[in-house]
């Protein structure tokens, strides 16, 4: 057989869930993972303990690997030139992954391709970004630090200049960059697979809402979404893949505005929060297909197979048990689809999610919601 | 966290999809598996090298598991026995198990609960087995060994008094049984899952066809299928696991007569071949629902998702290497589901599965034999 061995470096829950997806296929995954408690590295049989941060252990772990993708973007891109000089594929490659892993680079590559972004700089100080935002409409602005941020990390709105935040980025000695704080009536996600060969799906686009700077739900298709605009979205997300040689899963988060404009907000070049409904509500799921790009096999159907999917993240609670609280979620309902990570439970911890679908957006919402709250233990009947 | 840790015996493909199956349950897998390269074990984090035919292996590997279940029927009842005197539950339990393990045990069961049958009865030597024929319809006959049969070995068809073949059965030291060579119109398999707790649901007829005594094709649910008929087979389905006292997923092979008539074949106490189109065309899979029922958990929904799904098993051809055939085969139907087992190719040998759903069975029908075949390579276009 030449069946190949995918190595995926970082044990997290996208990890997880991309192996999952690769059982089926008779893929082969090697895992590198910081520890064997890490949510990968429960599930996965070949599993290598170490830092990726080390060039030796990256070395050393894609060796006999046919091909290196990601859980996360955070490999030094010195070490990724490092394995292709190896002759290792690396995908997404470093070039792609840069603008993921720099908010700066990002933006400038944006700016280039003409494609859609707040007003933005860099900026150097307190005084610049007070500058920034006189050049615009004056504060609110958004502030963040080009690399290390995530779920709402990273990112502070200021609302004056002489808000004590103000500072506070740039204590971190890492670039700053300031943007317009986007007035939008919602947040979208454009999810698209492309691979080696050019081959590229599109997902349909969903919408985001986030409590607290986390993602919270997301709602497939996004309801109410102008054909025009899903049609620039898809269009917006694929060009960007194309221009940025990307290969695997890219998520593409927006800005709706009240104007009918959508505004690049976050790019991520690996599996995504906002397509996690996929597993359950699309024909093939962004862990399959991811698995498939950065294997340069023909790409998987993304339609969906439901009239409305709806993902809700489920946090960590109070409560360190949640398996007692499947009883009652299952028993509610039968349809439900509960995706676990094997995670500590940790208040406002992402710990897992679940996927509802149906033909009834409020039904299927309520259902989601439902679940979540429950096993978090918001909801307690 | 109070995520169980479910003890899986046998390291083939059922292991395998169950474990993939239980992975976004956050349920902790354990396995006891022959060899490192059994299909199951390649994909498994926690696994246990051994021979389950040992007791003090059997006992070593228990601990630590909350729930022992099976990837087969082979384990000796007593080693069943001795696990249950040690607090460990096994599930199915031995009770069960031994009418899936032994085809005498396990009609006399059914002719107890009146559940509908092959003629048939023991027997002792060949002139015993033409006395058998006689009492009936004559010649052709079907002769098994009560024990160790599986796709049509340990199974002969004996056509008259002279058949060389007549004594063979009894060559192997097991008791014989004789049954009447049923002139059915079609193979059913009725799929029914059951928990501790006596929660049971059922999942639609299906229609399996055969190829030189294998599994060839499943289609669900049975075209043309009398609903009464269905619903006939459903209750003896769901009948049988209670009077058995299964738990788990336990498939019901039956014949369809000419005379509308549904005659239990054989039962496989276990996910089975007959319920893998569950992975891509039902709400909640066998594999799944299984777990769920190892664990008394509530059970997931069995209804269909699509109107046809098409289940085509991928034999060994005489081409090691199938992954060369997925460009082809991805490439000519994004929808198509591969399931491979990750096992050598050999001719012959059940090494995958392909599902198909849709709307129009033929093309659904199309699609999953054009996959199998030609990633057996037996079609080549």
């Amino acid at each position: 057989m030449t069946f190949p061995v995918v190595g995926m470096v970082g044990g997290g829950q996208l990890a997880r869930m991309t192996h999952e997806s690769g059982i089926p296929l008779g893929i082969k995954f090697k895992l590198l993972s910081d520890t064997p408690q890490d949510s990968a590295a429960q599930v996965v049989g070949d599993v290598v303990i170490g830092d990726y941060r080390d060039l030796d252990t990256l070395r050393d772990f894609a060796r006999g690997c046919d091909v290196i993708t990601f859980d996360h973007e955070h490999v030094p891109i010195e070490h990724l030139r490092a394995l292709e000089a190896d002759g290792i594929p690396v995908r997404p490659g470093r070039d792609a992954l840069v603008h993921a892993q720099d908010k700066g680079v990002m933006r400038a590559k944006l700016d280039e391709i003409g494609a859609p972004c707040p007003r933005h700089r860099i900026v150097g100080d307190p005084q610049d970004a007070a500058a920034f935002a006189a050049e615009g409409d004056g504060f609110p602005i958004v502030l963040k630090t080009v690399r290390g941020g995530y779920d709402g990390k990273g990112v502070w709105v200021i609302g004056s200049a002489e808000d004590p935040a103000l500072a506070q980025p740039f204590r971190a000695g890492v670039p700053v960059l300031a943007e317009e704080k986007v007035d939008f009536v919602r947040e979208l996600a454009a999810n698209v697979v492309r691979s080696p060969h050019g081959q590229a799906v599109a997902y349909p686009v969903v919408e985001s809402r986030q409590v607290d700077g986390v993602c919270d739900t997301v709602i497939a298709p996004a309801p109410d979404l102008a054909e025009e605009l899903a049609l620039r979205a898809e269009e917006l997300a694929l060009r960007i893949a194309k221009e940025l040689g990307v290969v695997g899963h890219l998520a593409v988060e927006l800005f709706e505005t009240a104007d009918g404009r959508i505004l690049v907000n976050e790019l991520a070049m690996r599996p995504h929060n906002s397509g996690h409904w996929t597993q359950d509500g699309a024909i093939t799921s962004q862990f399959a297909n991811h698995v498939r790009a950065v294997l340069d096999l023909p790409l998987g159907d993304p339609r969906p197979r439901a009239r409305w999917t709806v993902m809700a993240n489920v946090l960590g609670g109070d409560y360190p048990d949640m398996y007692s609280a499947y009883l009652h979620c299952m028993a509610r309902d039968p349809q439900l689809k509960i995706h676990m990570y094997g995670k500590d439970v940790k208040p406002g911890r992402k710990v897992g999610h679940v996927n509802t679908y149906g033909d009834d957006l409020d039904d299927v919402l309520e259902r989601a919601r439902h679940a979540a709250g429950y096993l978090r233990g918001t909801i307690t009947e």
